[in-house]
């Protein structure tokens, strides 16, 4: 068999030769911009230009501070395709975290939105790697700044030759780079390799994963800096599918006004945006019927979201599970066919787990003496995976990847459960778990069951000491505004009652006015844990162990 | 990224540990046999450590001469995911073929059915490789034969340990290999690595392909010999779907009767089986409803057997294009979505197409300059294949792997039209070709033009000389039994006029008894061609170049 590279070429000439009257359409800063896959590749064979007379060379790193947007899917392409390094900077970093990651990863050109001019303004002093900033906008203006010489992303398309032959790369060629938003330390790099990008693009595709087909209209709300928006733009680009991109800072009301104007039948994105459009499609103030799924990450989604979803609104919401450091997609919740007797509510219950692996990846998941748990649904252990689509270590970062990595795997900081049927469910992250007289307590759980009161908004439960039982569990609940007031401490524990096992029933619950969260959306809990720091139980009661 | 190899065992052991209660099942010698994928998988381990005691060491080949069943899967995995290469032999060879091909891959062992003993007994003194024989059946029994030393499998399997550690493999390392049929000349081997078959599997899974998932209940009633069963095998059980085999010499009524029985939602093989089952349908003797699909390659399927599949049946018939040297599918025949306005003839002449190629390949269609040619559905040219699935090179066979290959692409020898949505249709073999004062004639399109004459069962067009156009068509016509002798010549002529352009009209129309077939049911027209070698068109009539 030929040794045929795995690269993004083909990934982008596809779409050219074989879908050149399909559409991609985004929210752009004057209104709705529409063009053809055929517009889009001539756009990328310009910007190929653009990148070689900017004086970019094979492996040089190309940065973008970006919305999701058709021309961020240019630079998704046109970067790897060309051989170079595509690093997507996540807009919602403090300075000093930014300042970091493009002088960590060695950035030459920065790619930014009109919009976050300002973000890069304050801290442009503190690159020395960086040559040239290039503006993108729907014209040819650049707003005034403080910018050194920057340029026009329209103008140096316009002024760039049409004809660009991409080149012959090896599938271990660095294709992206993205960094991971660690709640401690330094954000951890990861680079992609085109190889890893196209076998995950397969994966990511298959009927039992996304599904993924020519005839979607999909949009990513997963923003295009967080792990490649899951691998959609390649993905979609490669099968010919309409995409659909939100643009500058969207609100929920505009993601249901893309979803019922485009008629998308796939979006993607973290549980936060989805709790936001919910209301304003139950309330039929805009019609989700095109939707034939919407696919939930980043975190897990709370089963009564996904009862309201599927029970008021016809629309299916699939869980994935995936990181930074797998490229990402890993883990797909679909029921299989051999498990037809559930009931509505252990549908639920299984729609609500992060669920099977997908085809090409290896799992394993170890205890705390690195043996492989049993899988009954119960034992909890760390996630280890394997595979082609991850990572084997942090850029340039050898001790925290001596940390991550060990004899091939890599260690996800998840702690999980797997049934007897193959399903993965996250109890928690390593960090996050807490240990209670010998026995873990899934936060998690914890959370989920307590979001279930209806007039609790959110929940998030974290550690503090105990004299006898080391940690015990202390949960923070944020009560819907309506019932802010109404609803005592007691309500809360009577309401975890026979739902939770005695000893998982917290010590203390504080009501608070929001939980703090990362860059990501992901609950902040370190803010919590330091927030909540004197706190040690003393709670006394019945020996949480055997009552 | 990891470099981690893409090997069968991650598609043997996903099964095992993701879908361990589904279930294989098989149309045995003595009834239904049906086993769930734990018992497989360790069935697997035994022959494994069967394999090891005979001595079979990395990179032997070891030879399968067997219907399609659960057996022949156990050996389409333990053989190359213990390191060998499965090597399947077509049981519908002459002797001296097989011979050959058997010498030609220097074959250790031959796993054969119990009712195919009779031709290896023919044969085995001329194979000085073979050093033992494996004899399968659903017991122990061996059937009396002349056979040196033949052993039995199953008695084999009991024998051995249950317990086998599968050893690391590259993706580059051999596992199977296949002859072509070569219509002249000696069988060409292909040689198939890991790589190739796990992406192959991949490909031909996603939505838009074959759309292949757990819930699929499927039969290849292709056989195992033939080009990996289309990778069913391999993909099945990588997503744990339930397979169906038809056991030993099925005929039509076993194949509707397995589909009912065990509610098949997919069933693939070439023309011939379904054009055999459509009576048994049409009549509602058996029941077809389970079936989302039938894939048909192997040979285009005409396309009123299209049309009465969806308008009589409401199955779907998918056409596939692919061969040995490409693992095999490269082209799938699905409207894009774009395509909606279409009408229903228009949809069943854009299903009898070859398709569109799949994600992961790349194609170019040339001219006798090797220029490409224009992508307008008329101009014909030969279809070159590239990607990580396609041939580099026939066995130790240097001297028409020359002819084959070239700047690395594979000359397929098939001569195509694309549209300018970029679907294939494959107008003839190179060598069917007519070249007629300049002009091609496809002699597949005029074969389909003339079946669809309701009294003709089938029809094959040949070249015969011509002393001004050089070429002329020549049809061989089979009439349907209830028609012989009530149609003459002229009535076929009639049928064609306004059908094809009028210098594809043949100068002469036989009607023969039967179109000889190749081994795998292809037309052999070399036969045709040999018994009409003396014939040539002296025809004037209108000039057809201007006509």
């Amino acid at each position: 068999m030929m040794a045929y590279d795995l690269t993004l070429r083909a990934v982008l000439e596809r779409a050219a030769k074989l879908f050149s009257k399909k559409e991609i359409i985004t929210r752009d800063y004057s209104g709705t911009f529409r063009y053809t896959y055929s517009d889009f590749y001539k756009r990328t064979q310009r910007l190929a230009n653009v990148l070689k007379n900017l004086g970019i060379k094979k492996g040089d790193r190309v940065a973008t501070l970006a919305w999701n947007h058709h021309r961020h899917l240019e630079l998704y392409l046109a970067v790897p395709v060309s051989g170079a390094v595509l690093h997507t900077l996540n807009l919602r970093l403090a300075p000093e975290q930014l300042i970091y990651i493009i002088n960590h990863a060695a950035d030459k050109v920065i790619f930014v939105d009109k919009d976050l001019v300002p973000l890069l303004e304050s801290i442009q002093d503190q690159l020395p790697t960086l040559e040239c900033v290039v503006v993108m906008s729907d014209t040819n203006e650049i707003p005034p700044s403080t910018l050194k010489n920057p340029l026009s992303y329209e103008t140096l398309l316009t002024e760039a030759s049409e004809y660009f032959e991409f080149p012959d790369l090896s599938e271990w060629d660095p294709a992206a780079m993205c960094y991971t938003t660690a709640t401690t330390g330094k954000p951890k790099g990861v680079v992609y390799t085109h190889r890893a990008l196209v076998l995950h693009s397969f994966a990511a595709s298959l009927p039992d994963s996304l599904n993924l087909q020519e005839s979607d209209v999909v949009m990513p709300f997963v923003p295009m800096f967080h792990a490649n928006a899951w691998g959609l733009p390649f993905v979609c680009t490669w099968l010919g599918a309409t995409q659909v991109f939100p643009g500058a800072r969207p609100q929920a009301a505009d993601v249901c006004q893309l979803i019922q104007d485009h008629k998308v039948t796939l979006a993607a994105g973290v549980p936060t945006i989805w709790m936001a459009t919910y209301p304003l499609w139950e309330s039929g103030e805009y019609d989700p019927s095109s939707l034939r799924e919407i696919v939930n990450g980043g975190s897990a989604a709370p089963m009564s979201m996904i009862k309201n979803y599927q029970e008021k609104l016809s629309v299916s919401i699939l869980h994935a599970y995936g990181m930074t450091e797998t490229t990402p997609v890993v883990l797909v919740s679909r029921p299989k066919s051999n498990m037809g007797g559930m009931t509505a509510a252990e549908k639920y219950q299984l729609s609500a787990r992060q669920g099977l692996l997908v085809p090409g990846l290896e799992m394993k998941v170890v205890g705390e003496d690195d043996e492989e748990i049993p899988w009954n649904g119960k034992t909890m252990g760390e996630l280890l995976l394997r595979g082609p689509w991850i990572a084997k270590e942090y850029y340039k970062d050898p001790i925290r990847t001596q940390e991550a990595f060990s004899n091939g795997w890599l260690r996800t900081g998840d702690i999980v459960t797997v049934n007897s049927e193959g399903y993965v469910s996250v109890a928690d992250r390593s960090k996050d778990l807490i240990k209670s007289g010998g026995e873990w307590i899934s936060s998690l759980d914890l959370e989920n069951t307590i979001m279930d009161h209806p007039a609790v908004l959110e929940a998030a439960v974290i550690a503090i000491p105990h004299p006898k039982w080391v940690e015990r569990p202390l949960a923070c609940v944020v009560l819907k505004q309506e019932y802010e007031g109404q609803v005592n401490v007691q309500d809360i524990l009577d309401f975890l009652k026979g739902k939770t096992p005695k000893i998982w029933v917290p010590d203390r619950v504080e009501f608070i006015d929001a939980i703090p969260r990362t860059s990501v959306g992901k609950f902040y809990k370190a803010a919590l844990r330091t927030r909540f720091t004197e706190i040690a139980s003393t709670k006394e009661g019945s020996d949480p162990i055997v009552g």
